[in-house]
C-alpha cells in the first residue's frame, strides 16, 4: 500500500542511520513474530505504537541467543531503560502475518546499548528501527558500564 | 533518575530536528494526560511503546481543537498513517503522573503532515518526540494531499 | 450491531451478579472516556482486553473522588491486584467515541472490594462488568483489610 | 503470593462454569507464551488486561492446529467479537515467564462459541478464564451458525 509511494520518492532516511559509528554488524539474531489481534487498529494495520514491543522482544530473544538473561540482569540490580526510539513505517503490517525480525547490534556496548532493526514479512522490507537503551544501577539510578557478562558473551562470538 | 546522566553528558540530538524545514511554529496545543497503571511497566515507569497512544491522543486533540475531527476524515475516506516516529526518553513517567504534552505542528502540511511534541510533568521536560504522517486514499491507498479542510483550518488561526 | 441479537435472545447473566451480597448501591461514580485510536482493532471496535484500562480508570477515579489516592496506597505498601474481572460485552464501542463510565460500590469492602461498572455511549448501554480485588501487604504479600483510609471515606459519603 | 489466601479460604467459584452445558472436553489445545515487558505493570505483574490477549492466542492457534484461519474466516465475511470474558487471577504471572496456556472446547459451537482456558507456569495455576463469542455476518451484522468448516475440523477430530 505505501510501496508506490515510496518507491517513487525515496526517503532521506540518512540522519537516522547517524548514531551508529560502524555500519559494521557485531552480531545479527533473527525471530519470528506472529501478529496478534490486540496489536492490530481500526486501519488493520498492526498500530504503531506495538513495534515497540515487537523491537522489545527482538533485542531480548537476542542477549538470550548469547546466554544472557534480561530478567537475571534485572534482579542483579541492573536497568535498561530505552533512552530514543526511532521507527520507520515501510510498509503496514496485518493480522496474522508471520513476521520476521532481524536485531543487530554494530557495536560494543558501553554506557549505552544500541540496536538496530529490520522488519520483514518474507522478503518483504516493514520498517527500520533503532534503539538506543542506557544500563543503570537499579539502587542509585546512575548510568553504569555495560556488565562484563554481557561484553564477555559478545566477544567470544 | 536519568536527569544527572543528562546534564552531565549533554546528548546531541540536532540529527532530530532535521527534517523540519522551519523551526517556527505554526500552532501549537496543549493537553493533560493522567497515566494509568495500564500504561507501566515493572520497572515503575510509562512502558517507552505507549508514548506512541500519548503522542496520537496529542495530535487527535490538536486536529479536533481547530475543528476537525480525525474521525470523520477516516469516514470521508482519507487514512492518516505514521511513517516515522522518533522519541527521546530524557526521565521516566510514572503512575498517576498528570502529564502535560505540547503538540505542535511546525508547517504546513503537504502529502505529508509533520508533529513535534514536549512532554513534561509540571515544569520537568521529559520527552521529545517526532511523528511524521502520510495522507492516504484509503481506497486506492495513495497518498494524496492535505485535505483542504484541515488547510483553512490552520491559516485561519 | 449486536443489538437485535440481544434483544431477541435475552442472556442468562444472573450467575454475573451472584457475588455481589447486595444490590443496594453504596457509591456511584461517573467518568468520561474517549476511545483512543491505539484501542481499536482490526473489526473497528475496541479490543476486548483493553475495556480492562477503562475499568481501572473508573475505580481509580472512584477513589480519588472520595479523596483515596491508589498511588499513595501504594507507597503506603498496599497492593491492590485483581483476582477476577467479567465483563458482557453487548454492543461495541468504536473509535473516538466519547464513552461514559459508571463505577458503583456495593458494599464495604473487607479484604476485598467488588466493584460493578456500566459503560454507555450517551443512553446506549455498551457493557455491563464487575471486578474483584483483594488488599494485599506489599512485603508480605498477604491480604489485609481494607485500610481504614477508604473505610473512613465511604462512610462518610 | 495469592496462594496462602485462596488455599486458607477457598473461592466458589461455581457460577464460573455455570455457561459450560457439559464438562467433557470436546478438543484441548496447548501454546507456550513467554511474557514481554510490554505485559508487566508497576507491580510487577502481567497487567490483568493482558491476559485477555494471551486468550486471544490461545483460541486462535487451536483453530490453526484444526486447519482453521480465522483470518481467513474474517475475508470471507465472518466476525467473531468476544461477548463474555470471565478470569479468576489465582497467581500472578511475571517478566519472562514461560507460560503454558491450556485451551478447551467443551462443545460443538452454534452461534456461539465457549472456550475455557487454564494459564500455567510449570505445575503452577495461575488463571482460569472463560470466553464467549459469537460467530456474526460481518455485513448485516447478525449473528450466524457457526461455519461448517470448524463444525466438520472438529467432528472429525
Amino acid at each position: 500500500m505505501f510501496e508506490r509511494f515510496y518507491s517513487s520518492q525515496p526517503k532521506v532516511t540518512f540522519y537516522l542511520t547517524f548514531p551508529f559509528k560502524s555500519k559494521r554488524t557485531l552480531y545479527k539474531h533473527t525471530i519470528n513474530i506472529r501478529v496478534r489481534y490486540a496489536e492490530t487498529d481500526k486501519m488493520g494495520y498492526v498500530y504503531y505504537g506495538n513495534y515497540a514491543t515487537y523491537l522489545e522482544v527482538g533485542r531480548v530473544e537476542m542477549l538470550r541467543s548469547i546466554g544472557v538473561s534480561y530478567r537475571r540482569l534485572e534482579e542483579e540490580g541492573v536497568l535498561l531503560p530505552v533512552v530514543n526510539l526511532n521507527v520507520d513505517y515501510k510498509k503496514p503490517a496485518f493480522y496474522d502475518d508471520n513476521l520476521t525480525l532481524e536485531t543487530e547490534l554494530m557495536e560494543l556496548p558501553g554506557v549505552k546499548i544500541r540496536f538496530s532493526y529490520k522488519l520483514m514479512r518474507g522478503e518483504e522490507l516493514l520498517s527500520l528501527a533503532q534503539t538506543t537503551l542506557v544500563f543503570l544501577n537499579a539502587e542509585s539510578g546512575r548510568p553504569v558500564k555495560c556488565p562484563k557478562e554481557i561484553l564477555t558473551a559478545l566477544t567470544k562470538l
